[in-house]
Order: C-alpha cells, then structure tokens, then sequence
C-alpha cells in the first residue's frame, strides 16, 4: 500500500547498524567456527545449495503461514510435499537433499512417515520375500505408508494395544478387528488422509492346542487401507484425521478403526516370528542386534535439539541487542536507553542457553562417534565396551536434551518482551512444533527410568564385585566415588575446569548410590522412587554434558585459533556453572558446593555473562541459520527488525484488506456484504460447514 | 457419519464411572468449597445463568474455533461481540454480567479496550466539559475506542515515545506527528480493524519563552480516527490490524502513524494538565491519589490466574486419573494398568500446582480486603498505613502469580502425555491467550524491581530509625530479623506451620537486608544487582502467598468443616513445601533449612502429595469451571474421554469432508478439482491473495 508510511524510516540509531558494530567488536573467526560446528555430512554447502531453490519457489514463501487455517495449512502441506518430492527427482536430489529441505521448508511432509518408520519398519521386519516385493514399491515412491501402532487408549505402553489380528481358520491369513472404540489406531502420522498402506501392530490371534484363541503378543502388519485410485479407505475400515494439534498443522495425524477386515496371511511381517499354513505360531529366534542404532537415533533428536534452540537463541540475541528499553536508574538523565541484551536480567536468561547449544552439540557428536566406533569395533573385534552406557544414557539425554532445547525456546520468547508475542517473532510455530517432542518417542518423565534403572545396576556391580567392573565411565566415576565417599573430596569448582567436571559427576554418584541403597538393600517399592529416579537420570545426564563439552576444549576448539578457544572455554563454564547454580540444593547437599561459594559463583557468572556478551553476535551467527528457515522480523541476519515487522503487517495481513462495519448494531461484518450475508458467512466458520460436502469453507473459497 | 464405528464404546472400565468412584471417595462438601471460592459478587450464579445463554446460542458453539484461520477468527469474533452486546440489552445484563459473558466465551472481544482502558482513561483524565461530551458516548455505545500508547519502538518506557502533539501556532488545536516508523502506535487493542476514537499518548510540544519547541512530556488526546459511516481511517492517519499473534485472534491489535494530523485544542484531556490558548503549559496539581486501584487491577490479575490456572489443573486432574499407563515394576504381571496420577512423577507436577490455586485465591482475597479497606480508612481517618507495602508487593505478585500460571498450564499440558498435544486437550488456546500475561502490564522481569527498591527502602528506614518505623507486615518482619540475625532462630519447617511462614519471611528479610546492604552501604549499581532484586521480589511475594494461605486458615477455612479444613491445611503445606523444595538453595544458605532436613522434606512432601491425590477430583470439582469453558475432551465433568475425543475427530474435523489426492505425480490436491484449479488454489492460500482487494481467501469462500 503507499501512503506517507512509505517514506518514514526508524528512528536513530538505525538497526542494521548497531548489528554491524556488534559483529565489528569481536575477533572470532565466524566463518571457522561455522565449518567447525556444520561441516559433518557437507551441512553448510548442502543447506546453501537448497535453501536458494526454496526461496526462490513461490509454493514455498512462508509469508501467509501464520494466516492459515489449519485445514489449509494441511492443503498446501499436501500441495508442497508432492512439489519437493517431484524437485527432489528433477535435481536428483540424496536422502539427505530431501531430509534438509523439510528442515528449511520447516514444515512436517504429510508423506513424512512414508520414508521413515514405514520403511524402517518394512527393512527391518520382512523376509526376504517381502522385502523384494515391498521395497522397490516404497523407494520408487509408488506407495505411500505409515506406522500403525499408537492407540486412542494406548501410548508407549505397547503390550497394553487392543487391535487383534485373529488367525483366519479358513487358513487365508488374518482379520484384523477393533474390540472397542479405545482400539482405534490414533495419532499415526501420514494416516490421516494421505497413506494407502500402513505397518499395524495388532496382537497375533492364534488358536492354542486346545483350539482356544490366545495372544502371542504384539506383531507387525502391512496392510494396504485406501483404494490407490480413488484414494478413499476399503471396506472394513474407517480412517480420518484426528484434527488441529498444537503444531503440526501440515501432518495429517490420523485415526483408523477395522471391523473384520481380511489380510492376507503374508501380511505379517516375518523375518523373526513366523506362522505355520496350519496357524502354529514360530517363536522368533533371538533378533540380529541392532545395538546402536537407538543410540543413533538419539543422537539425531539431540543435534536437532540443538539446531532448534540455535534459531531461537539467534532471534533473542539479534533482537535485544537491538532493542532500546529504558535507562540504567544510575545513568545520567540524558544517557540512551539501554539495549536490552545489557541487562543482567536478560543476559542470565539468554546467554546460559546459548552456551546450551554448544553443549548440545559435543554431547551429540560425541554419541555419533560412539555409534561409528562402536560399529566398527563390534564389527571387527565383537567389542560392545563404551555402547552399553552410551546406549543407556540416550533416554535421560532425549528427555534432558529435548526439556532444555524446549524451555529454552520459550525462555528465548518471553525475553523478546511485547513483540515476542506476535508473528514476527518467528517463535510461535517453533515452539508450537517443538513442544511435542517432550512427549513423543518415550515421555520425558517415564523414559529417564531407564537411565536410572542402568545406573542402578551398575553402582551394584561395583559395590558388589569392584573387580568384575568394565571400562565405562560410570564405573570409573563410581568406584572413585566408593573411595572416596567416606571424605567429600573437595572441589575448586569456582577455579578448576577438573573439579567442576568432577563435582558434576560427584553428585551423579552419590545421587546413584542412594538409589542402589534403596532400591536394593532397602527394597523401596520402584513407584515410591520415581521422582528421585528422575532426578538421578538428568543429573547423570548434566554430567555427561558438562564432560563432553570440557572433552571437546582439549581435543577439538583449540584449532579454532585462541580467541575462539577462549570464548568456547567461557561456554563451557557459563553452561556449567550456570547449570550447578541451578542445580545449586544437590550440590549443597553433595557438600560439593559450601555456601560460601555462593557469592563467588554469582559474581564468575557475571564475568562469564559479560564476556560471552561481547561475542554474542558472532557466535549466533557461526550456527548459520538461513533467513528463510529463521523467518522472523526480529532475528533476521541484517538486523532491520522495525522495517520489517512494520512492512509484514502492512503489505502482508490479509485482515487489513477490508473495512470492517464495528457498528454493534449491524450483523454487516465487512463493509457493503449486507447483514443476510455475512450471517450465513459467519455461521458457515462457527460450525465447519460440516456435513455439506464439497461445499466447505475450505473448497467453496476458489 | 454413520459407519460401524458408531457402535463402538471404549475399553472397560467406563472412564466415567473412574470419575464418579474418584467422587464417591471422598467427604468434602464440593458445594459448600465452590461457594467460598466463589460467593463474591454472586458469581456462580451468574455464571450458571450466562453459561446457559451461551451454550445454546449457535454463534458461540466454540467447536470449529482450532480450524479457523487468524483472519476468520477475527470475523467472527467482531460478529461475537456484536452479538454479546444486543444480548446484554436485551437481557439488560450488567458490566459484570458482560465481563463473566466474555469469560466463558473466552475470547478476547475486538471491542475489549473500548469499555476498559478507553472508558478509563476519560474518566481519570478529562475535566468536567470533556466527561460530559465523551461519557456518555462511550457508555451508550455511540463510539468504539482503544488506547494507544505502545509505539513500535517503545514499550513500557512512556517517556520515550515518539508521536508528537505540536502546538498549532495558529492557536486552533494541535498537529498529531509520527516522525518515524517506530513512532508508529503499535499493539494497541481494538485499533486495528475496529476503533474510530483513540486516547493517543504523544509528547506534548509547545513553544517555550524564546518560541523553541520543546516537549512537557507525554500527554493523553482523544481523537476521532475514522469516519463514523465509512468506517475508513481519516486522511493523514494510517491504521491496520498488526498480524497473527500467539494468541488473541480474534483481537485487533494495530497499528496507527499519524502525518500533520490536525486535532482541536479540546482534544488534550485536560483534568490535570491544561494549555492555555497562548500554548503555555499550566503544570498539573499534584494529581489526586487514585491510590489502590493499581492493588485493585493487580487484584484482579491475580485472580484471573486462580482460574486460568484452575482450568489446566482440572483438565490435568480429571484425564490422569483416568488415564491409564503401564503396570507398576514391582507388581504383578496381571495386575491393571495404573493411573496416571498415581505416578509420584505427575502427582509431584499436578497437585502443587492444585495447591497453588489456592494459594493464589487467599492472596487475591486479601489484596481486595486490603483495597476495600483502605478506602474506607483513608475516607475516613486518611489512614494509608497498610496500602503502601501492598501497592508495592503488587508489581512483584502480578510478576510472580501471572509466572505460576503460565508455568503451571504448560506444565499441566505436558503432564496430559500425547493428548496434551491434540485439540481435545482444551488447552492449546488457553496457553497461546496466557502466554501474553508475563510480558503485558509490566514485563515479569522489569517490574520486580519496584518491589525490591521498595524493600530496600524500609530495610533502611529499620536498620537507621527503627522508632520511625510504621506497622507494615515488612517492617515487623525486617526489625525482627534485624533483632535475631547473628543467631538463626531454629525452623521446625517440617512441623510447625508458624516455623514455615516465619522461614519464607526470614528467607526474604535476609535477601533484603543483602540487597540493602549491596545498594546503600556498598554502593552496587543498580544494573548489577538486577538479578538478585528480582530474586528478592520472589521471595517476598513467595512469603506473602505462604502467609495469606496460613491466615486463611485460621480465620475462613474452619467454617468449612473439619475434612475440608484438613485437606486445606494439606494443600497449604504442600504449596508451601513444594515451594520451600525448589527453592531449597536459598533456604540451605540462609541457614533456615539444614541438608539434613531434605529426606524428611520429600517424604512428608509425598504424604501430603498422597492425602491431596484422594480428594483431587473433589477440589477441582469445586472450582466449578462449566464444560462450556474448558472445551476440552480431557477434562470434561463427566470424565467421558475417549468417546469425546473419538466423535470430534471423526463428526467435527472439516479435514476429513475431502478425499485427497496423495500421489505425488498429480498436482490435484482434492480428488476431482483438476490440476490447475489446485495449483490457482493452493497459491492464492501460500500468498494470501493479497493485492485481490474483495476476492480474499476470506470473503470468496462464500
């Protein structure tokens, strides 16, 4: 629109100036660090490359994004993963090409599961014979699947699923059936309104000696549940969407209900468990291991939890160090209003997560060096030392990783002030996506019990038989701690990098041996440990962080040149004293930590916060988050934040393209439609138009 | 749809009858705790009788709300308020009628500013011949105004606004200016799309001694800025609706510069400041106190909170225990899954958070006592003793209460598991409105420094002139810290509930008197002791929760019987040791709490966790929040989840009126509508259609 605001300007000083002198005040070699933190797997040069074929794609401009509904967003989800699949083929794009892209387009593909689970699934549990005939089908694109296990009434418990898949007497396979309406599947993402084929889980149905129909467990399924030309569900089956979520809004999460719905007996997944033509159940032999691949995995969820708090770091770090707010009550009365990144009460929000990344990302790379290692030692000398621990860490570190990544992005938000509350925060669907992740693969309270549970065992086995201990680090750090738990060692945590190291797992230590003295000299019943459980897992998991990163500043930032190394080692100190104040009652109790050291720890942090604060900038910038995945007013690279948020609101807000009639006393809502109109308009909204198919709000607005 | 999932009713056992089991088990008098909860200003019935208005008027059906775009909830929002306000005539409804009507709709109106911080300003602000003029107009609905201070530059800091009101030199009012973009109005309420008067705050500008312009500061002007039948900004103004938010859809928030903007010299409103018509400025008297109505609003806040808060927890108490999860490790094989909220993990989530509605209720109840009472103290005997200290208690408990609960409903949502993520869980909206609480009226962070300053200020006044001291609730407890600080008294925190109140006092008298001595003796700057002063808020204000819960129960809860007074009590200790917990640190370093209390602390916390679980349902239940409001198959009255759950999805869900056309080789997104038509389609929704003035996606779905 032109008008006069088209020839106003912020005022002094201007914006992308002030991130210029910021980036101008620090030596570190921005371009280096980049390298150092993004070069695995070419991720720099690849997300380049792909982020120019996106924003220069009209399909993939995020601009109207906020302005849809959830239907649409779900149309054009549909409308843009079928143009990335079809550019992806035309460029011949890599799996990791594809996998990028979805990261910069920022949006989860309703095909999404096609590729993963379903797949995954599928290579993992076919026979050869299935795997001949389902694989091409998938990777040729000509199916497209998703993974049927999570039930209205069922989550991670997976013994506790309805669905029955009951051996056919007839002796022609199964019939897959739904006892009750808590059996529908639900949840399963792709489902919903896209996927032809699903993997089901279903109990296996087979009758016993006595004819007698019994459970031998959960098992998989591939099923096919819509007609590949007319797209909609067979016979037997009721599928649909299971509607608007917090994020997501693209995913098609869906539900499925079967009622004596036939499947061929080579629907079974069958490279362990088998049954016979006559319906007798073969038990598995002891599956291949696939040790490793969970800790794989993880490792994933945590190099993506530290991308995420990365972009929200970025915006609130850019943001305030731009924006103005008030004067120091100290400064004299014409002094400018200070940036907002100077105020200790924002630095102590901010700046600790931003060394949160850094962390994140050595304890990450340290669990994908583990898996190559661990690959290649078990394949060569069959030696599964440093996996087993690794492997039982992974839970308290998704839960852990996932909890911080998630807090901090809504800590990260609320520092923004007022304009972290709109849209061009670029925070809201960030945090809208993100918060499913404290859930999803393992809750982030039940799964620490199994961290909890390991170092319970192992604190056994050096109590019991010190000898027989292997080389993991936790029997280390727990023979130390039997040593010398008689007399708290003391530590200089204000002053020794080792000791804070130390104190770290100090208190993991004492934290595992009381609950080795509960839970097994004094038999406490494991429901009553919960809390303290949880508590031992993210302590534990504190420490393996804190290690990871003190590991890297010896083996890997040096080569970064001093000044970089300097900051790194400020991270990593901030990350960790910042953590132990919070932390601050264990460490009290451990008697690691004296009172007296309170005062000292504050005033190192402020130091810490002052000098981390110098080359905030930069170090946002070394996590190279492109624009275009950015997508925010406030934390945009050249820093004009007020142009910005100005110009989106006014050229791009579709509600500023009508006049509103705000007279109460007219049903009239947009000038000049008439009141009969706008009462059927807004009738047709409140209640979906549901029921009046093809004529819905969403088609009849073409 | 009528399909064979009709027929289908979840699992055994009923989740209903869990809930009337759950009802059955326990003695409270459900109806005599709601009443008082609740009895003040008669509102349960007026509740019950505005409920039932709404739930039976098909524009309030709040059932498509998820699936609505930002604009489209904003349409139908205007469209709910209009009709709000012909019911409110019809029905002769009062304004606390029309408040608890938009409490329940839960929706914030476009009109909302108009009768409340427009209405108020005028009323503070203008002299006799403007109330006159303006008043009635506002109150008859003749006009819709907002308030419009925040600029997009400029926050809570008024002095440094930029719109400017110039002196006319022609003598006929003055000239409205936006000298920049971040001048611009920005955020302001019911601006963007609907007001056409605004209280506009702009520095006033008038010719000083010598003819210089310079600025008195900024100044309230009410001002017409649309036209009353076009309903189209004036020339030389600008307006528009500032974009999709976190929350607030249906809300106009905008957006408004002013170019040479000529307004009459009336337009100052002019109660304390007034301009003579040679533009000399005539300084206000000082301002008569309006005193305790910032208590009065903080009241009112707080007490928001309760109920916000209130809602989360009933959803979070209703689904987990109905909810279940897995079998306990030490039972038997066959045993029954087990409710969620029997898991130690979520009880030590959820019921704090139960116990702190409560807490948050009894602090509320006080500070309006407080406001009542001192207005009639100070009407009669200019008494002002005890309105000081809770004035200035009240930015610290706006900035800590308005944190519990935003906290408190994330955390209730992740404790919901995997529904908590889906639409079914009612909380999604209620999060994304909140989120804004601890930003507006006060930044969380920024307004803590009131409180604090105002400690340090008496613990000066009672380490100097301790005769000199009022009776203030601070005072007392500063000269009896002041008295007993070189030998920490003994608490007893885990036996006597005195000990506890005294321990959060102590607690917070220590951080005072450390402040203070850093501040005044010591001379800190102020910027370096932000983060300890809002530490100090929060202790304060944690002790003033702990002790108006512990009055509470001296004074009002015995009348509620002894079952329900015995588990207020319970709720009490629980508020106030879980607080105690995760504060631990600074109780141990103050000396209150010994390490060796802390096994003592978390079993007792577990026994009062295990005696509030059994009457959970009850308590929430006496929070009487209507179905209607929660919206949310999770927590509905009659518990019946998954059925809920099950017929939203599959009857109310727009998505799944469509088949789609999954397969990527076709750019047709519905099955039938043809390629082009989808690709026209899709890319109007990726860019809004904007630029199509009168065929946007909004007003050509009709």
């Amino acid at each position: 629109m032109s008008d006069f605001s088209a020839s106003l300007k912020p005022a002094e000083p201007p914006a992308p100036r002030i991130l210029a002198a910021e980036r101008a005040n620090t030596n570190i070699d921005v371009g280096r660090l980049s390298h150092h933190l993004l070069h695995r797997n070419g991720f720099r040069e690849r997300q380049r490359r792909i982020v120019d074929v996106l924003e220069n794609h009209p399909l993939f401009s995020k601009k109207n994004n906020l302005n849809m509904s959830r239907p649409e967003r779900f149309h054009v989800g549909l409308a843009r993963a079928k143009e990335l699949r079809r550019i992806s083929r035309r460029y011949g794009w890599s799996e990791d090409d594809d996998r990028v892209a979805e990261y910069l387009l920022d949006e989860v593909s309703p095909f999404a599961l096609s590729n993963t689970m379903f797949l995954a699934s599928l290579r993992q549990q076919c026979d050869d014979e299935q795997r001949a005939y389902w694989l091409p089908k998938i990777e040729n694109w000509e199916i497209v699947g998703c993974y049927g296990q999570t039930e209205l009434g069922h989550g991670s418990n997976v013994r506790g699923i309805e669905t029955e898949a009951r051996w056919n007497p007839e002796g022609r396979g199964y019939v897959l059936h739904s006892p009750h309406l808590t059996a529908a599947k639900w949840w399963n993402g792709s489902l919903g309104r896209c996927a032809n084929h699903a993997v089901v889980v279903a109990q296996l149905m087979l009758p016993d000696e006595n004819g007698v129909m019994k459970s031998y467990g959960p098992h998989q399924f591939i099923v096919q549940v819509r007609d590949m030309k007319t797209h909609k569900p067979l016979e037997g089956v009721v599928i649909g969407d299971i509607g608007p979520k917090y994020g997501y809004a693209s995913m098609d999460n869906g539900y499925m209900l079967f009622k004596n719905f036939r499947i061929p007996s080579s629907a079974l997944l069958a490279k362990y468990s088998r049954v016979t033509e006559s319906g007798k159940y073969i038990k598995p032999e002891k599956p291949a291991t696939v040790y490793g691949s969970l800790t794989y995995a993880r490792a994933q969820i945590i190099m993506q939890a530290r991308l995420v708090l990365a972009r929200a770091v970025t915006i609130a770090v850019r943001y305030t160090l731009i924006r103005r707010q008030f004067r120091d009550r100290d400064a004299l009365p014409n002094a400018p209003e200070e940036a907002v990144l100077n105020y200790p009460t924002v630095q102590i929000r901010v700046l600790p997560l931003l060394a949160t990344t850094f962390a994140l990302h050595y304890t990450g790379e340290a669990m994908n060096e583990i898996y190559s290692s661990t690959r290649a030692r078990i394949e060569k000398h069959n030696d599964f030392s440093k996996i087993a621990e690794m492997h039982a860490s992974s839970s308290g570190l998704k839960s852990l990783c996932t909890t911080l990544a998630a807090d901090g992005i809504e800590t990260c938000r609320r520092a923004l002030g007022g304009h972290g509350f709109g849209g061009g925060s670029g925070i809201i669907s960030l945090n809208n996506d993100y918060l499913s992740k404290p859930t999803v693969e393992g809750d982030n309270y039940m799964i620490t019990q199994q961290t909890a549970s390991y170092l319970i065992k192992r604190m056994q086995k050096c109590v019991k038989e010190p000898s027989a201990t292997g080389t993991d680090d936790a029997d280390r750090a727990f023979l130390d701690f039997l040593r010398t738990r008689d007399r708290i060692p003391e530590f200089d945590v204000l002053h020794s990098d080792r000791d804070l190291v130390a104190a770290f797992q100090f208190r993991a230590s004492l934290l595992a041996h009381q609950a080795y003295q509960a839970r097994i000299e004094e038999k406490t019943p494991w429901k009553r440990m919960l809390i303290r459980l949880h508590r031992l897992s993210n302590a534990h998991c504190q420490a393996v962080l804190v290690a990871n990163f003190y590991n890297a500043l010896a083996t890997q930032t040096p080569q970064l040149g001093q000044t970089t190394h300097n900051v790194m080692h400020a991270l990593f100190r901030l990350y960790a004293l910042s953590t132990l104040e919070k932390q601050a009652a264990d460490f009290l109790i451990a008697g690691v930590l004296l009172p007296s050291h309170l005062e000292g720890l504050s005033s190192q942090l402020q130091t810490l916060l002052d000098t981390v604060r110098v080359h905030a900038a930069a170090l946002v910038d070394a996590w190279d988050i492109p624009d275009y995945l950015l997508s925010s007013s406030l934390g945009r690279y050249d820093g004009d934040v007020y142009s910005s948020l100005f110009r989106v609101a006014h050229e791009e807000n579709p509600l500023n393209m009508h006049t509103f009639n705000s007279d109460w006393r007219s049903e009239e809502i947009i000038m000049g439609e008439g009141e009969e109109h706008a009462r059927n308009r807004i009738m047709a909204l409140v209640h979906g138009s549901f029921g009046h198919e093809q004529s819905s709000p969403v088609t009849s607005k073409l």
